[in-house]
């Protein structure tokens, strides 16, 4: 079996200064092409610590991918030290030579130094795999194991360097490899705990086949459903796991959000694009939240068309036109603010449909009436409104992503409802 | 010297689906605790996988953290395999016990399971360690090895569960060693690359002495330099770190756009709060990015009052009052419509600065004579506005996040330049 082991490097993953999506998104990639990701391990810029991971590493996969340590700055000492591995000499790489002269006068519009001009070498040993998007090429080694060839391939640490990059590294796996098909199928339920689903769906978990694997994932007041296979017969595992995945859907139908792998505020987009609808959103507590998940999809314009983030009263009186009264007595955190806020909302940006949120987020505002984490939030639009109180615990991000998936989810039933 | 290794356990990770961030998070604690991470390494939900993670990160660290493949389901199998690597019995805790039946019965409202009861029991060898925030108790084993003591202390998955753990872990581990101070101290640069910065600071940096590092690390079209170092003696070394980093940020003034390891976002509250003033944001692109970025630090309803997202040309006439011959001569994405989005959402929102940007993202929408990446960004108050047109490339989260990052800067240089 073909296997990966990704190695991030860099002091600052081990500070936790920087959180690593270089390797999900590594991950996503290979699996798609077949490639299973059996480890992954960050080290810091560390010779000693980078040489033993590459070691072990071989020890336990047969494609060691490793990000980092490729910048021209002192820190970074993952080329030398692949160099001094692979028993090899620098010599300038003309690509990238070129590459580096094209990037400083042509994009940058900077001079081209020669710490700069020195990214250009590469061990003499190594496939050269050229970075259009930065200084630092790419490095693919081979080398001997005990259980056939092993390849090494470095990549710069900046993710969308990494990212260009991988667009060449995955066809050339691909055709190193025979590698098998890798299926995943997700649901995401919303309304029902992990263990009561685990005692739901038990019949149908022991009588799953050993090839197929179903793992839960806890998430932010839902839980996904996964279920897992892979195999070098591709009609075959794929009508096997579509059986029984229609199975496992039916299960859970009441709790059903989706049955892709994608967030809700997506499912919502082509709920609303199926029907040619749009809608707004009216933010106190979520700051922008919402807005931001909806538009972080290509083709949100289409469906989207705005928000106000009425975090101060004056704006809620002014652009929402929540009556100050309603303020004064219901108070801004309150099942009155929320469903004005949206009628606001929905005549000032004439959306068809809008969410409302309003809530105390913490760590500072909270009164014994009402504590942090008391939000209400509403889904409606011209015609109707439904409304939500949550009492939420924890911290700020927790209560801000937390409330955010409730008014999605409660904007996503109710476009169900309204849209039969 | 007490060093740690986080081993994070569950396929999600590895197939790319979910991102870790409770390494980065530990990693963060055990610093400001004194302790070093050595690595950190990500496996399956295998038996095998994670047996063999515990041997070999026991040969690198002398403290082991564990997060995930603690929960109720059949998939999470950290505490069987816990119990049978350290030989012990599983028992029922009394106060694990109590703390499952109070969160269902009283905080979830929902029946409590055989499953969820089967939480309380523990290997018999170690010490609980509770979990106020969710059924799975945590778990601590002491074991010997060749350099002495090993600590392997085993956590929920779940950020915020485990974030309530380390409550008590941090403490555990203060009292179990004789831990050293670890000071890292980082500035934030804006407007010079990584190698120019490196060729202005090559002087410093081959100054320093042995036991302070210097790290760079590039982000969204910035630059941060971190010093670090650590001892026993805590004065000497703050004094000294913080000479050395005196020095350093003498070195890049013209850059610099702080000296914490804050984000731009949260310089730009501590300036208006320091002169009582208030802004607001108008986003097209950015889809409301920017306000959730100002609005997820705790305290920032002092300085922010809100936004409008005219994401929909309709709302940037109707709330932003651009005017509809602007948005058809000059076109959403101009010079011209940034200015005004930025005096309209002066007027609506009554800020004294706010931040305008429109753009194009991608990956649809150009044209030839507005590419992908075209962003005009303005910043300003009643008074006067500033403005600049980026032209970015690559993909869209991407173009959102550099674009917030030219924003928030712009603004930043504008207001210390109007509250001189």
């Amino acid at each position: 079996m073909v296997e990966a082991s990704i190695i991030t490097i860099g002091d600052e993953l081990l500070i936790g200064q920087v959180v690593d999506t270089n390797s999900a998104w590594i991950a996503q990639e290979l699996n798609k092409a077949g490639i299973f990701v059996k480890r992954r391990v960050s080290v810091g810029d560390s010779w000693e610590e980078i040489w033993k991971a590459l070691d072990e590493e071989s020890r336990h996969a047969n494609i060691i991918l490793i990000t980092g340590g490729l910048g021209p700055t002192s820190d970074d000492i993952t080329k030398p030290l692949l160099c001094k591995y692979f028993n090899a000499q620098m010599v300038v790489n003309k690509a990238a030579l070129e590459n580096v002269k094209y990037l400083f006068e042509t994009i940058f519009k900077r001079p081209v130094t020669d710490v700069n001009l020195k990214q250009a070498e590469v061990p003499d040993v190594c496939t050269v795999i050229q970075n259009k998007r930065g200084s630092a090429p790419g490095m693919w080694f081979e080398k001997n194991g005990n259980d056939g060839e092993i390849i090494f391939i470095s990549m710069p640490g900046v993710p969308h360097e990494m990212k260009g990059m991988m667009e060449e590294v995955v066809p050339m796996l691909k055709n190193k490899f025979v590698l098998p098909v890798i299926i995943h199928k997700t649901l995401l339920t919303a309304g029902i705990g992990e263990s009561a689903l685990a005692e739901k769906i038990k019949d149908f978990e022991s009588a799953l086949p050993s090839t197929i694997r179903l793992a839960y994932l806890p998430a932010s007041g839902m839980v996904r459903l996964r279920l897992s296979t892979s195999g070098y017969e591709k009609e075959e595992i794929v009508s096997s796991i579509q059986s029984h995945f229609e199975n496992l859907k039916s299960l859970v139908n009441e709790y059903l959000v989706t049955d892709e792998d994608e967030p809700l505020e997506k499912k919502i987009g082509k709920l609303l694009m199926a029907k040619n609808k749009t809608m707004a959103t009216a933010e106190s507590c979520t700051g922008g939240y919402i807005a931001h998940l909806i538009t972080s999809h290509a083709g949100a314009s289409k469906y989207f068309k705005g928000s106000v983030i009425g975090y101060d009263n004056s704006v809620k009186e002014n652009i929402l036109m929540v009556a100050s009264q309603t303020l004064q007595t219901a108070g801004a955190v309150s099942k009155e603010t929320v469903e004005e806020m949206l009628s606001g909302v929905l005549k000032n940006i004439r959306a068809d449909y809008a969410i409302a949120v309003s809530g105390i987020m913490g760590p500072d505002g909270g009164t014994l009436e009402k504590p942090i984490g008391t939000v209400w939030i509403a889904a409606g639009n011209s015609k109707s409104v439904v409304t939500q109180k949550l009492n939420l615990r924890f911290d700020r991000m927790r209560n801000i992503q937390l409330t955010t998936v409730y008014a999605l989810n409660l904007l996503r039933k109710f476009i169900i409802e309204m849209e039969k």
